[in-house]
């Protein structure tokens, strides 16, 4: 079954945003064995939203549209595809009322321009849209199912996992699924890892290997398709048992397990506990390992120290030593791991020092010269890193190169 | 001048990553006052990749492709544009030479299926990609012009403004250019902001206002097509002072002035600084404030207490007040806001705590519910907060609202 995603909306044309739904759809159809051929972008005009419609009929059974549904005059979705397929428009008097309930709640009357949203497509449905004013709509017409989405990410998932889905395996039915496994690796670059396996990744058929390289970080995603979860799986398995003899000492976690997860993994089956410091990456690195749930359960306190005062007053770095070393150096970072160790009482330190840029750059000490420590149970490790790329890179790249310094040593 | 972005790479019809290169592209062909009235992607396919540029072909005449250009036997940008072009590809010797040199600088032998990616396209020519290992390509034919760009964003958009923008502006000429405002409000829902301007929203033509909502944050995108910039902003400023009549309380800022940046300018100008501590945001308002350049400037320090013990040591938060408020309290949180500007010696203190769930709440204390405080100067403030979402939006939202009670006291 073939399908198509086309974003409605002239934000999209103008750049204003990403098209992140056309990303969350399709890994979701994928799942359900819909094989997305196309995306398309149409900006808020009714003869291109035709046109475009003209050209996904001819070659996609799924026709999923994104945007458009709002109250206002430039909301042209629903009355595209009404004229596209030479269908009526009527209001639901069901879906008005719960509009009208929906905006009560609020304590607000429903301004009239809303009633636009519940203008049904003669022959179609509407589909439930809880966190929002514009219900989304499911039309069938000469074998193409069209479903219409609002714009909004945090009322579009919802209605796709809870509502589309679900009429896509009725329409699909269980014929065929496409599963994936992410295997992620720290420590090589992504042409580096590609020389390592070129010939997995020449003769792919089913599954395929996929890399994908993303600040620092190198994913290989390895997708089967099936006629169920387990077969998928069991064409799977193999492939990733190769690619783990070639580059097994640079995996270190699957699927969802980024980084922080991994850390928090084995920290948590070692009981143990970790503490950080931070100059250059200024709390970014605590926000990642806090970002996970359940991190309070490893996670104990962090300092984010930019000036030296803080890093002698607060970790007890000695002064002379950032004279003679300067805060950038390789001692210091040593020594902002230990004084955090032993300040917060945890098993475990992470320190990182370092110029992010673009500023605060001398001649022995350039921008992207970082010094990351790990202060543990057997000593304390440090490492010289000279990254490139603007500050927020530098900053990512520090961070999780941090995190994977810990990685090593649990 | 009418243009389209097509992006090429199964990655993303799968899902794996969102089109940002057709957002980030799309953002700057508008300046130079290209209408771009689609996007398309496509798959790692010759014939659907064809298929897609004979769309093209037909309603635009700056056509961009991204992705695709890679040296493995699945990227067929190049191909696919010289097959449908009916031009020949020719080995070019100096892009060749280039290459190799590419190579030869991590001390490494090229290739040889990177020689494909020197193939150039029979009358083109090739636009430098110093990031990487794959050239860009520009050939025109039959009065459309189609630029060849390699996927990453990092090389595509260092490739893009250097390179591309140039010869756009030599096939645009001066003839037209858009440009934009964005308004940024803080403090009133998209629906609210919306009924306050619905008048100007719907009689919108040149320039057009655009809202768009994003974690707690609005903002209004004033949009102007015009024969010259200061035509441009001619047009712009009445409809500025329009809004600002309606909403100027709460505009906080203007263009890429986010509300870290609004921070950093309004303590700068007092010559002041701030210093952090948080618990639920865990390091995410520090990592806010330090990802602006320049931020060491006003920014000392920050502590991330996540225990109590934490609390206590490190701020002087009373064991006491603990017990008898919870961490999770008005109480706490000024205190900490106190402990951290009186250990910092900073003017400013902000502290955040809350719970950010899913783990954590209580009967009387549910997840979302957060306290901020800020201590200054003149006396200490605090709120009361409670935010809806997961947990990322929880702390995404705990962390701007962190920001904007500074700015409201600045």
């Amino acid at each position: 079954m073939r399908g198509e995603i086309i974003g409605v909306g002239t934000e999209l044309l103008l750049g204003q945003i990403a098209n992140t739904n056309a990303q969350y759809i399709s890994d979701k159809l994928a799942l359900e064995g819909v094989s997305i051929f196309y995306h398309q972008a149409v900006g808020d005009n009714q003869d291109r939203i035709k046109q475009v419609l003209s050209i996904a009929h001819l070659r996609s059974e799924i026709i999923v549209l994104t945007g458009g549904l709002g109250p206002t005059d430039d909301d042209l979705t629903r009355e595209s595809v009404a004229d596209f397929l030479n269908r009526k428009l009527e209001l639901d008097a069901n879906a008005l009322r719960k509009l009208e309930q929906f905006f009560a709640g609020y304590g607000r009357e429903m301004p009239s321009n809303n009633r636009k949203q519940v203008m049904l497509i003669e022959g179609g449905r509407f589909l439930e849209n809880p966190r929002g004013t514009a219900p989304g709509q499911y039309v069938e017409a000469d074998g193409r199912h069209y479903f219409l989405l609002p714009g909004p990410p945090t009322e579009l998932r919802a209605m796709v996992t809870d509502q589309v889905i679900p009429i896509i395996r009725s329409i699909v039915g269980q014929q065929m699924t496409i599963r994936s496994r992410v295997l992620r690796l720290f420590g090589i670059g992504e042409s580096a890892m590609e020389l390592e396996i070129s010939d997995i990744l020449k003769n792919q058929a089913n599954p395929t290997v996929a890399p994908l390289a993303s600040e620092g970080e190198v994913t290989l995603r390895i997708t089967a398709k099936a006629g169920s979860e387990n077969e998928a799986y069991a064409l799977i398995d193999p492939v990733e048992a190769q690619l783990r003899q070639r580059l097994g000492k640079y995996i270190y976690g699957i699927d969802d397990e980024i980084l922080p997860v991994a850390v928090g993994k084995r920290l948590s089956a070692r009981g143990q506990t970790v503490s950080l410091v931070e100059s250059c990456t200024g709390g970014l690195l605590a926000s990642m390992i806090t970002d996970i749930p359940g991190s309070s359960g490893y996670f104990k306190q962090s300092w984010v120290t930019y000036d030296n005062e803080a890093k002698s007053a607060q970790l007890g770095v000695p002064k002379e030593l950032l004279l003679t070393h300067g805060a950038v150096s390789e001692e210091c970072a040593r020594s902002m791991a230990e004084g955090a160790r032993s300040r917060s009482g945890s098993d475990w330190a992470i320190s990182i020092t370092g110029i992010a840029g673009p500023g605060g750059a001398t001649q022995e000490k350039p921008v992207g010269l970082v010094y990351i420590a790990v202060a543990g149970p057997d000593g304390t490790t440090a490492k010289e890193f000279r990254f490139r790329g603007d500050r927020q890179q530098i900053r990512i790249r520090a961070a999780k190169n941090a995190l994977y310094s810990l990685v090593k040593r649990l």
